[in-house]
């Protein structure tokens, strides 16, 4: 069966805090990308990530399995770069089959943290 | 009348934080899912919960009554079973008829609390 | 010219947290919907307040001038009767022109404040 | 390519708190219009800012170009004026390609910052 949500989806304001307060891993600042996958197929996923002042770059290789949900912390991605802190970003995430992804970040730069959220932007096909 | 809103609604980014601060129950960190009904019938709800690493958990029954609103605080389900804290998690809401849904988390991890919501993905039929 | 926008919004998660920190009237908890009226005629709206254990309560007249916005505090509203604090409700808008709706939340209740804000749900005609 | 997304989006909700604290600029209160082009042209963006008790402002123009997000800062618009602090405010921003757009808050009016976040509301054409 196929899942509920969009193959392609976007989040315009993207900003690791590049500073933290409190335990890790907990309180590290961050961002995640919350993907899920409600279908019976594994979802093969590519993020792009735009900046102000260069090309983009991509794709981010991610698998979102058959009937799972992946938060993945933006911090932690390696390949093809690691995305900067303390530099505004945005992100696409193109999808093999629907899938539906919202966007959070944990900042704790100051004593106490904070969060946001918000549903990525679906784009219809 | 039929109420407005979708029958099936979509949350990605469910985390209820292991740990509070502040007085209860105000203040103990917690989601909560909040549907409006506004339509004149009862609606027969099922949640199903989605992880990283298992089987989806569900249904987690609930009635939201006719020209009511529930906010759900999701620590208390308890059938099938407790929703683990301190573990993402993702979120399915069928309902029988239209309903409005959203999705908002209090984390008083550290002394002050934070507040994060999203109105729920909806799924068009 | 016709604004931007619908003539009906929902918002499922209401609360008004009852109690504050800080000065007054910047500092005291409170949520706010805020309307958006691009068009060139006023807007002419009904609230509906849904509650979790009695019937809906309005309707709660309120205009927003063509071209103009307006954040409304809903502590403040009076007629039919006060929303209460510290009880959970949800709120419908209806417009007899377009307008956009967003609803926001601050909270002080702990000496630090949080936000919270979400576009209301827009319903299709 | 044409980029993703809608050429109209509207942002109730606008609000610059009048003061701050910690370090700047990281910790400035602001108001941020994230603007995510992925066509291949650059998009023309005009900005109108919308009040309670006046006439609209703008156009505030602005370039995001092909391929790039913007993280534009709404204090450090000056043409063809500020936009006042500590004052409602509403936005819409109309584009010539389709884009993206989100708007966040940082508000450090207390000592402790606190974000919040939407996604714009999109204007189908």
């Amino acid at each position: 069966m196929p899942g509920i949500g969009h193959k392609v989806w976007a989040v315009p304001d993207g900003y690791i805090p590049s500073w933290s307060h409190g335990p890790e891993p907990d309180m590290v600042s961050h961002e995640a990308v919350c993907i899920l996958n409600t279908g019976d197929e594994d979802a093969h996923l590519e993020l792009t990530v735009y900046f102000s002042d260069r090309e983009p770059v991509g794709p981010y290789r991610i698998v979102a399995p058959a009937r799972r949900t992946i938060h993945l912390r933006l911090n932690d991605l390696q390949e093809p770069e690691p995305i900067p802190v303390g530099k505004e970003y945005a992100l696409v995430v193109r999808s093999d089959v629907p899938v539906v992804v919202q966007h959070s970040r944990l900042d704790t730069r100051q004593a106490e943290n904070t969060l946001m959220t918000t549903m990525a932007f679906p784009v219809s096909e």
